[in-house]
């Protein structure tokens, strides 16, 4: 199942050409207030809701997918966690290219460990990603990204699909320079998510897919999560040793080689297989 | 004024020896629900409600400051940012330290930038904190919150303090080792906030406060934010100029010299002047 945030709050599944909004199936969710859970709302109350989104797509308001403006498919993701260098083809451009290493020399990720991004950051792909400080290099990295969908604390590599909601495409938008990673990679509009989540029963191998980028119908970037140093399941099992993950929680898994500046106007075409295509765009000066 | 949130998510203001319960003036305040907004509730609408707050503590039930369980002053930080290296002592001290710097070398704030702590981490001063690796060595840095009150984008350092909405007392626990600061900052529990919000109107003057930690009565830190490299108005200025600041969002402004780990069941006293006293705990074993 496709799980989107569409228009003006609606909740959605993508089918085909279309989108059928399920909201109501979520209306005897009770929905919390002050204080805000550490969980997103919708990834939590799944589960309970699944059997009534069948007869929900049945008979739910459908309208054309081209029509909709799609929002972040996780409203409220309680943190974002990312890898900073999980792929060894990036992990060589970025020692070879000074004006991304700024001096530094990457090895592994366990002397980097994983890190965050401002919740902040989030948007959908139809919101415009903005260049902080046009005078510095902007650039994208396309990722698998993956939605937690129970708590997770100290778990094992072995168990740890079974707390996966699902996959979605992440553009973990980056400005280079020598800081720390979490603040160049936390601007407003940083964090690309969409253009919905695929469900995780229907990616049982999150270690296998193609993903690529294109800016301007150029082909950037171009790989495959076999390629992740840290799989999917070492990516959870190493975090959640560290804090507990929540439902709704976000790991981008890291991007491999190709990453390349952005400019005003730029058209970013992300794909992942398995999830789709998402079309995102900087925003015009 | 010193707001707290208290026991079962009571609103308070601490006065002398004793909590009022203000939560009632915060009823007419419409509680926003899914999706919940990038703000804190309480401290978005503080302004709104303080006409009433004076007839509230006239009235309201009246309880032991000593009989009450302290949460952190802000329920829901939309992110929790934190200056790695803002005391020249600090920087001395991690330079001479293999184990502070594990083969780093420190220069100043523009190198590394601010980085973000899990809003997953925060809790308040009576709850325990939790060591999450036994075999590494886990420390405390004591340190000056400020609490933004009012969305901050581009702010220059003069209108700076403009949008702060007050100061409380942060501990920012930290696991030593090789990874990026906000990974190892990040465990659960180990961004201790408290015991309250002193309101802004009554600290005019953030960069000239004293502060110190004892463990188990010994003193550890104790300095001056006059010493602070990138002092208040400065760290607001240079955060918001990557990413807007919402209501609710804690700068912790950095620790001074003097730390040093800690083990199970040890007292922590941190104390800033204008704002108070604040004791939590390492859980025991």
């Amino acid at each position: 199942m496709k799980l989107c945030i569409f228009d003006d709050d609606r909740i959605g599944v993508a089918l085909g050409q279309d989108v059928v909004d399920i909201t109501d199936v979520f209306a005897s969710s009770f929905r919390p207030t002050w204080p805000y859970p550490k969980y997103d709302w919708i990834i939590n109350n799944f589960e309970s809701v699944r059997p009534h989104i069948d007869e929900a797509i049945e008979s739910g308001r459908r309208v054309p997918l081209a029509s909709v403006r799609l929002r972040a498919p996780v409203a409220n993701p309680g943190k974002i966690i990312a890898a900073p260098i999980n792929y060894k083809d990036h992990i060589a451009e970025a020692n070879n290219d000074p004006q991304i290493n700024h001096g530094k020399t990457f090895t592994d990720l366990s002397t980097l460990g994983v890190f965050l991004k401002a919740n902040s950051s989030v948007i959908g792909c139809h919101e415009d990603i903005r260049i902080p400080f046009p005078d510095r290099r902007t650039d994208h990295e396309v990722e698998l990204a993956v939605v937690i969908g129970r708590e997770a604390k100290k778990v094992s590599r072995e168990n740890a699909l079974a707390f996966v909601f699902g996959y979605c495409i992440g553009l973990d938008m980056t400005v280079r320079g020598p800081e720390l990673p979490d603040f160049r990679k936390s601007a407003d509009t940083f964090s690309v998510l969409g253009p919905w989540i695929v469900t995780a029963d229907e990616i049982p191998e999150p270690n296998s897919l193609d993903l690529s980028i294109h800016v301007n119908g150029e082909l950037r970037q171009q790989s495959n999560t076999k390629y992740l140093i840290y799989d999917v399941q070492r990516l959870i099992e190493y975090a959640s040793a560290m804090y507990t993950l929540y439902p709704g929680d976000v790991i981008m898994t890291g991007t491999p080689a190709g990453v390349s500046p952005v400019t005003y106007g730029d058209i970013l075409e992300a794909s992942v297989s398995g999830i789709g295509t998402m079309t995102a765009r900087v925003a015009a000066n």
